[in-house]
């Protein structure tokens, strides 16, 4: 026991996927990211290849060549697929292998798992089956914004080192700016946490609006719109399993009113693709979009880069949270207070999805 | 299993304070540590955040929000407490949670663990409790000699991958010095090693004394004092259980008396608090103090400067002890030479006090 | 268990040598290493001090004090042996201690074990044995190349955190050169790859030959010797226990039989020492000898250069093999191709040993 304990010292046994919800899309990254290399990446314990072939198609497969275990993300992209880098066995994105140098006969057993993957909007998807190579059942995820000419976008992407469901608590309660974004996209913390949050569900989906009239504009909102000392700002967030969509912002006082989805004002609409990597590590793969004042100079660039740091600033108080879950262990309970409603909400719904999925593995077995 | 040791891996688990000596003080800082920041340390391996309020009273809380569990020690210090750095809940020196922002109740459990704090002789004194909460029942050690106009002093602290006890090991047989301090506080190996160590026990404190006439006087001391071409050299030790105070130092020969208490000459005074973090590691605090000769300029800095240099000497021979202690393994047995004595009493005194501690703690099971 | 994983943590715990062949010569290291310093290593879990007495003579013993556990290695090289750096004890080649400063009796017990080593072509061997303290039954292996005046020769050692087998799969199948090494030694992936194979054995030998003729000449070969668009290119390998001879080089066409051992032409030999360290990491010790075309300027330096760079390509590619064998677990099987006979063959050797050294220490128990 001691012994393999050392073995696997820092490495992550990777295998068994079904800790997370399965037959569900999750995000595997953006399309900007697959250039003219192979991308290693784990998804729900699984280890993946991700690459575009020179023929244009994004694929994913398991990321092992199954002659001597290299990973598939050491090699090399060609026309019809990837080749491995050590005696150059090439790989067609149905994971079958198509070419072994210096043999004629392939055996049928040359080959690799291969995942069903789609690319819409700018975001590459990836299908996790409950059952290996069994199909899709339902399309993927739309959002139109990355489209939207109304609107510019960037994106980035932030390994965590702890479990996803940590972000999605943090992302469904934005009372923690005042306390943690104080730089960027804080405002005023007391009126964050007063001001009244209205959770609403419907099937596995949570919605979370905030209406702050009256606000100090942050930051962030003042380099992109010329507002005053007031404006009237708003928080709306939509959970999916897969991702979460917010859409805040604030018009000037007096204008348009904030609960109105047709109001003016400055606009950043966040994309927050949240992938398990294991039990205890994950991908957020982010993107914000915004729109630009008429008399502003472009700033998306600088909105950007402070989305980049407000997220930078999440990661460290989400990743010392995990830390100290795990060094005090189960027995430290958690005491719920006003503002946890929306993620408690988004708990159950995991919570609920696991058992089901459990129960049908067992009635399986 | 397994699963289980990937969690955790890196990462020190916290909890069970019982395989240490408890209902005693232990060293938790210097004062001059205390700033307007908040100090994560892990005493006996329970995670605690020192702080002092912008009143002035120094705490130490159990580091750990009850709300979600970030560490109290990344949020801010008030007046009145500590602020988590999430959803800014603030706490008082008590453990109580004085303020949830924007909710009115405050639930009387939102608190958290609270411990006994003593601020003397510019020295932070915690104290570890075997029960949860009970009362310190006697009083923190005195250290007079850093509030001495004889002296000045500089502390401190070296943070140790290695057991408590092989530092005591390491300060009750001062003959070491001959052969890791050979730059500084060395001197002549041979005449360490072959003078005579006179070692005394009173109850729980054990006491090491070694005189060296006629020694050659390391660099340390001919920096600091004009001495010629030999010293006579003493070495007092006393050990107790949370700190060593070593009092060393050389008269010219010819003069004073070596084992007379009213000796002039260079004087060097070392507090050596020496807390357990875990099973495994622990903390050093250590500050050093000396007398100035009346003819030469003032250099407690430069003995700080080489008695840090000294203890690092140390603590790079001491992990690598322990490094290799862990991997040979329990059945590497010690073979004791003339000079253990004295840290053979003390790891006696260790063993009693947990034996005692732990028929109690089944006596009350 | 937790508690004890925790403790163990990024450590290597030392002890059974039993889970690899034994009665064994395995390479220590080069003679060119041992200067005025002890060198500490780790041989098929065994921690060694290497060093030479300041009467030149090499030495291992087991790298612990006796007394208090600190390694040798962190000592110092005196005439007669090795000191201990924390009180000075100071132990001969045989592992016997003989002096303990300040005191007269030195007990039997005050001693380490000790391993019979051999310098030979500038090699240090060290003998593993089955039963502690028994002497080598046969001579250490030869290899007169490093003192053949043909040839000059470098030579360079890696730490792998892989086992030892891995790197025999390599250096077995030299058909990974146009995938790996394209920048120095690699040439036409195609050619390699369709080239016929000739694996033989004799007893625990297994020799593996390459002829291309019609190559192209690679980059490390056109610096060092006058070839055209095309060479006549062999590569013959042999396996032993301990280590690999491979000769590579190549002849102009139309000038001497690739298969004759007397052909001119450019002669790379290299020497590979693969020591186990654990059972998951490994020590390799290798060489390189070239000759010297009479009208090129000499160019051992560039060769052993371009040799070093070649061989960390060969490193990042096992260490990435074997970190994914890792991760995807025991159930990742390995595919058999064309070119894996040879390292087949060495696999079934070092699996016999084994069995055959289980079988006895059964017998035995």
């Amino acid at each position: 026991m001691t012994t393999h304990c050392i073995a696997i010292n820092n490495i992550q046994r990777i295998g068994d996927s079904h800790a997370f919800p399965l037959d569900q899309w999750y995000v595997a990254g953006f399309s900007s990211e697959l250039g003219d290399k192979p991308i290693a990446r784990t998804f729900l314990n699984q280890k993946v290849v991700l690459f575009r072939t020179g023929e244009g198609q994004v694929a994913a497969l398991e990321d092992r060549c199954c002659h001597r275990s290299l990973p598939l993300s050491c090699g090399t992209v060609e026309g019809a697929g990837v080749r491995c880098g050590y005696h150059g066995m090439l790989y067609a994105p149905s994971g079958q292998c198509i070419e072994i140098p210096g043999q004629e006969r392939i055996p049928a057993k040359a080959r690799v798992k291969a995942y069903a993957v789609v690319e819409k909007n700018q975001i590459i998807w990836i299908w996790m089956p409950k059952t290996e190579g069994a199909e899709p059942t339902k399309s993927a995820p739309d959002y139109p914004h990355h489209d939207d000419p109304l609107y510019k976008f960037g994106s980035g992407n932030y390994h965590y080192n702890a479990p996803w469901q940590l972000i999605h608590d943090n992302l469904l309660d934005l009372s923690h700016l005042g306390y943690v974004h104080l730089k960027t996209i804080g405002g005023n913390a007391r009126l964050h946490m007063n001001a009244e949050m209205n959770v609403t569900q419907e099937g596995e989906q949570v919605r979370v609006v905030r209406l702050m009239p009256g606000s100090t504009p942050p930051p962030t909102y003042k380099a992109a719109w010329p507002f005053g000392d007031t404006c009237d700002r708003w928080q709306e967030i939509e959970f999916d399993l897969s991702h979460l969509r917010i859409w805040t912002g604030a018009v000037e006082p007096g204008t348009d009113a904030i609960d109105d989805p047709h109001r003016g004002g400055f606009h950043m609409r966040g994309f927050h693709g949240i992938t398990p990597e294991t039990a205890t590590t994950c991908h957020y793969f982010w993107s914000m979009a915004s729109n630009k004042h008429p008399d502003m100079p472009e700033n998306i660039d600088e909105v950007v880069r402070q989305t980049a740091f407000t997220f930078d600033e999440d990661r460290l108080v989400i990743e010392a949270q995990y830390r100290n879950m795990l060094e005090f262990g189960e027995q430290a309970k958690w005491l719920d207070i006003h503002v946890d409603v929306g993620a408690n909400r988004a708990r159950r719904i995991v919570s609920k999805l696991l058992e089901q999925q459990q129960a049908t593995d067992m009635a399986a077995a």
